[in-house]
């Protein structure tokens, strides 16, 4: 692991080795929403590296590999698919190319991401055999204002005269790691290679996106400009733009690129190349210094809105502001075709870009760091994706419009193919209705809910109905067969959290269909028409939510995470030997399956999600309980213990628990940050502070705080988006409680007095 | 599906249907055991087929295929491996090649299998576009007599005098239709290719298996031998024979070729050559016709050993010597280094040549058709590979000399990769430990009991007793995330049958260790120093097998297949409809798991096993209660009902069931016999019948008969080795009950009356 230095604003990493390149490549990656990359290199390098740059919703369906296929398996599995580079520039010096894996001593090495400004910096320097001494700085950001550009300023000095090839180039000879067969994903349709216009155009197989690679090169001599310098070259894996210069002693040159993808929704090959030749041209009057202007200033906005501060712990701080940074670097929110992938433009792993971590996750922090329409387009993805969770339901058997979303997907189809994840983790369905439902409770606005949301909510109620099942025996209805979010059991009976987030759903859709057919019982007709909807549908999903098995061990107060779970040898994860930790990387599954461990929150998510419906004694003892069990192998875990934590006071437990959440990455406590990061996960602890330790709930029209800070820290401010306002929300350390009345309009209750509300964005709480 | 003939010894199909070569060629295989082929023709054929010809024992450790790695998963998956093929023959016709595919009209195709003989022979004839016709007429046989000879009688005529080329090959450009990753597995080292001597050496890509694959041709005009009438030549896939003749209107040519494979367990090429040198020139002095002879003699004594006569239902007759002919072409037990595989000689399908069909299926038929050897050799298999059980259990986290046999393997190590059979369908180990119980009880012979039986069931009983855990909630031993028999249920807790035979097992176990104590102190504190067991190891498996935990609903009488079993809506197998069977082409996994259906017997697997431990009306009620639900999908799954049936007195139930085992390729119930023979579940039929409904059973030292025949059948005879005598044993239409009483040597009760009874191998009982 690296050390990080520890700084409220950056990320900072000096010294050189060799075997940690990957690591760092994740940790340094940079991105705008539509495009990013893994902070390789520009020069070459030989070493392990993990070489990786990426276009947003550009996937490929790569074949199915499974060891026995089973029917209704997804016929491929979409991959994030590594593109064209366009940052690299290959340095000779006295004809030797310059590679960190070669030259002789690495005397220093640094880099910083600018996390306030959005900036990667790299400087090196290094002697050769000959005594030659290089020193480079590299600087690296892509734009947040302008979709298609990134840019990077490369400035290179010598101790001694020599002579410099300077290379930029777009290598287009690109394939994935995990590509299941060793194919490749791209076929190059046409380059195009002169001084002014280095264009690759090149189209994924299959699915043919087309997207074109472009780079733009100007050389300069202490910040003098060099007229003409490239000769256009090219090869059967590059195009390139050569120079050859003979560089004084002291002098730096630099070089300054300008690169990145330009595609279209619409894929047409005229539009793309004509936004390409509109960059272009946009980039002969801009330079490094203007792009980088007005991109530092997309980023005071966002943190504007966004930040949270931390006094008292600063390590806290650089990881809180580290997981909001990489959060905005992953989705802007103005693409209902995108969506938050779990490892962003960091890494392929885990191909396909839309999990439930979006809802039960990303929705929470969009809410409150966003204009409402960012969250919309994430609802807005599902519905238009309501067809193909209907046809993907069907496929396992469902009818009548059932829909089931999928565990995985680029485009609405499943691609993820583990029989115990894909046809069982169904639970998936509930975390995006409860995506709709936080919406709705959020802005206030029901405008989604009526026009969209309810379908998509008739749907999985639809699914439900046909998935459940009558116990004779228990006389209640009963899910067999499924994987709850604790993915360390498989094919379980009445998993407590599916079970109750059914419940919760089918209780949800009626009650939204009831208030409609009052309020508005014209859109009530139309949707029953549209959808061919019965009461006595509705009836049925009643009595199912009433009559739904809830398995509660009664001695203990705890809700039973699965039928059988309280036959398992209760072993807790304190006696476990720490060489058999992570389990996954050194037990085998059957024995993770049969053990009492816990991978991710389970039982505790559904009453993180419906805590209102539990009393404190019970979620106290359901904490108390599964927390002595739970492992915490997902990065989706130790965050929502510890917002419950901070609801039961234990702060001290929140903390350590915050602590691992927000420092995953940077800490690489699962030993696999090389593959890239873990994006979804972020918003996770951002939800640690939000909902913990500020305690911040939306209830009955009011915005609640119930602040329990660990005790190191002084101060924490965040900004809430509520209603389209913007609060500032400063707390200090200290037990109080604060609401702030929605309906009431302004004014904010702490420790039961009503305070004045200050609405121009200023407003602030303290005590 | 092909209707064939019925025909009481042997197989014949009429008619040509270029869509079902593949089922035929299944269907039609040959093989002695150490070799064995499909029935491809030996002419170029350019339709659908799939070309197999197989060696006992060689395998390719082909890279495991799965879509996400977990821990434990074997890093190989053996598959059988499709070897250098020797029968082909290319003929051309006045320079056109003979291809069924592209002939003008066949007007006549006939396939007949003679069992009782062991011959495959073709007939063929066909007329060109210009009015030529040809006749063909082939036979071929692979020696029993000789493991490493095949051999072939091509006969050709013509209704005018035609140039003829005909050409005998060896094609070595081999690859496997199952390849996971489209490689090749053989690696050709030499080709030689003399009138006299045409031999391929090539090797097994990993394994280094060495083979020599040979061949060698006459061709002969009327039966008149043709001198030298071959030129040898080559290309990248074939050394061939060529040979052009003018062969006159109405005269026949024919090719008598012989070939096959030598190989050696030491793998020595000069073994191997020598060996081939010597087959060579045995070949010298042999014709196709004393080959025959002596290959004949060899089936007339398996026939003689293990017929099964039954009157009155000729193509029950036919159905049950089609099994006993294909499993003695399978396994011939003189090697302890093979085993039974689940396709035999027929194709690739489950690559790996030994599963629990082994010990639950197979063992009872050799013990009652072979020398006991046979069976001691299948017993030697494992005992050999226990410590590569022990390995394998400790991938899995086991220690202390735990072993568990792996579900699928060809050299003892696991070569399976889906979690939920890999490392849970451990119930395999208990079949293991029945079959050295049933070759004790079968042959009174208890040395490999107590010299090297006890040492794997040790192992397997460490295992257990590592695998159980005891629930605080039951008071009992549970056995948490197992597969049972039914793989349309994974992941269970408390399968019935696996905790009954663990239970079993243990006992077993420690009731021969009791024995050996007493009866023979030395050998037992050998086996304790050697296995360093312990005196409270036992204690402690005694005390799991009294308080393991066994799921009974005393309501219904039955036995709860796993926990939960009652959960599900119990719906039964005739409410299905026809079109969603099988269910495993029809449905989702998830489906068929929640479902209530039963792939293959399961409770009733471990009634069948220990019936003596149930009374009737708990037989009864379980049969009566687990046939509703039961979808007999596995092969293996009909016989075991059948039996059960029988010993209810339920013979229609038991006829019907029968019947679809013992058809099951004929008929190709599962529509899956293109891709071979269910090999191992040919044996289930054998067992339906001895066992079923001729009531054979070994009680207290005495074989027992009850027999319940159907209704149409007159006679059931077959012969039984016991104590290494042969019984033929003869039962007529009827109720009654006859035993023969072991320690009293050869008398026989027959309803209770003392017979005198023929010890001289023609011992019969009749009434």
């Amino acid at each position: 692991m690296h050390n990080y230095k520890i700084h409220p604003w950056k990320i900072i990493q000096n010294g050189w080795d060799p075997d940690k390149v990957m690591e760092s490549e994740s940790i340094f990656s940079i991105g705008n929403g539509s495009m990013g990359q893994r902070a390789n290199f520009e020069e070459d390098f030989s070493g392990k590296t993990h070489q990786g740059s990426y276009v947003a919703g550009v996937y490929y369906p790569d074949k199915t590999k499974v060891g026995w296929w089973k029917n209704g398996y997804p016929k491929y599995f979409a991959k994030v698919i590594n593109a064209p580079s366009w940052i690299g520039i290959s340095v000779l010096i006295d004809e030797i190319p310059i590679d960190l894996n070669k030259v002789y001593k690495v005397e220093m090495l640094e880099r910083i991401l600018d996390m306030k400004n959005g900036l990667y910096e790299r400087s090196i320097s290094f002697k050769t055999k000959d005594n030659l001494k290089v020193e480079i700085n590299s600087k690296r950001f892509i734009s947040l204002k302008r979709k298609s550009i990134g840019a990077i300023s490369y400035n290179i000095k010598c101790n001694r005269d020599v002579n410099i090839t300077a290379s930029p180039y777009i290598d287009y000879d690109i394939s994935n790691e995990d590509s299941n067969w060793d194919e490749k994903f791209w076929e190059t349709k046409e380059k195009i290679n002169t001084q002014n216009r280095s264009l690759v155009k090149s189209s994924v197989k299959k699915t043919d996106f087309n997207v074109i690679t472009f780079m733009k090169a100007d050389l300069y001599d202490n910040n003098v400009k060099l007229e003409n310098p490239f000769i256009a070259k090219s090869n059967s894996k590059k195009i390139l733009l050569e120079s050859k210069y003979s560089l004084k002693k002291g002098h730096t040159l630099k070089v300054v690129k300008f690169g990145g993808y330009v595609n279209s929704i619409c894929n047409d090959w005229n539009k793309i190349e004509n936004k390409t030749n509109e960059v272009l041209k946009l980039l002969e009057n801009m330079s490094f210094e203007s792009l980088y202007l007005e991109h530092k200033h997309e980023w005071s906005k966002i943190w504007g809105k966004s930040d949270v501060k931390i006094k008292g712990d600063i390590k806290s701080q650089q990881a809180i502001r580290f997981n909001i940074f990489q959060l905005n670097q992953t989705y802007r929110g103005d693409n209902p075709n995108l969506n938050f992938g779990p490892k962003g433009f960091t890494g392929e792993k885990y191909g396909g870009s839309t999990y439930w971590d979006t809802e039960a996750y990303c929705v929470p922090f969009c809410l409150g760091t966003k204009p409402q329409e960012v969250t919309l387009n994430l609802l807005n993805y599902r519905y238009n994706q309501l067809d193909k969770a209907i046809d993907n339901a069907k496929i396992l058997g469902f009818k009548n419009g059932a829909a089931l979303f999928p565990m995985v997907t680029m485009n609405g189809e499943e691609c993820h193919n583990e029989w115990e994840i894909t046809f069982e983790e169904i639970h998936r369905n509930n975390a995006i209705a409860y995506a709709i439902f936080n919406y709705t409770r959020y802005t206030g606005d029901s405008k989604y809910l009526n026009n969209k949301g309810l379908e998509v909510l008739v749907g999985i109620c639809r699914f439900w109905a046909q998935r459940v099942s009558y116990s004779n025996k228990k006389k209640k209805y009963v899910i067999l067969g499924v994987t709850g979010p604790n993915e360390y059991e498989n094919n379980v009976n009445n998993n407590w959290y599916t079970n109750y987030s059914t419940k919760w759903c089918l209780e949800f859709a009626v009650d939204t269909i009831s208030i409609m057919k009052k309020d508005n019982p014209e859109s009530f007709e139309k949707l029953f028409k549209k959808l061919n909807l019965k009461e006595s549908e509705l009836d049925y999903w009643l009595k199912i939510s009433k009559n739904i098995y809830l398995n509660e061990n009664k001695d203990l107060g705890v809700f039973v995470q699965q039928d059988g779970f309280f036959d398992k040898e209760l072993s807790e994860v304190e006696k476990l030997d720490y060489s058999d930790r992570p389990l996954n990387q050194n037990w085998s599954w059957d024995r993770i399956l049969r053990s009492p461990y816990i991978k991710q929150a389970d039982v505790l998510q559904g009453i993180y999600f419906f805590e209102d419906k539990f009393d404190i004694k019970s979620i106290r003892s359901n904490y108390e309980f599964y927390e002595k069990f739970t492992v915490h192998e997902s990065s989706l875990s130790p965050c929502i213990h510890s917002i419950v934590a901070c609801k039961l006071g234990k702060t001290e437990s929140a903390y350590y628990l915050f602590k691992r959440a927000s420092r995953l990455d940077l800490d690489d406590y699962n030993k696999e940050v090389n593959e890239g990061l873990h994006i979804t996960s972020m918003a996770g602890s951002w939800l640690a502070i939000v909902e913990g330790f500020a305690g911040m709930r939306i209830k009955n029209n009011s915005l609640h705080f119930t602040p329990s800070l660990p005790k190191k820290w002084e101060e924490l401010m965040f900004k809430i988006t509520f209603r389209q306002n913007i609060y500032t929300i400063k707390i200090n350390k200290g037990l109080f409680q604060c609401s702030l009345n929605i309906n009431k309009n302004f004014y904010i209750y702490v420790n039961s007095k009503k305070l004045k509300f200050d609405r121009n964005g200023k407003a602030s709480v303290s005590i």
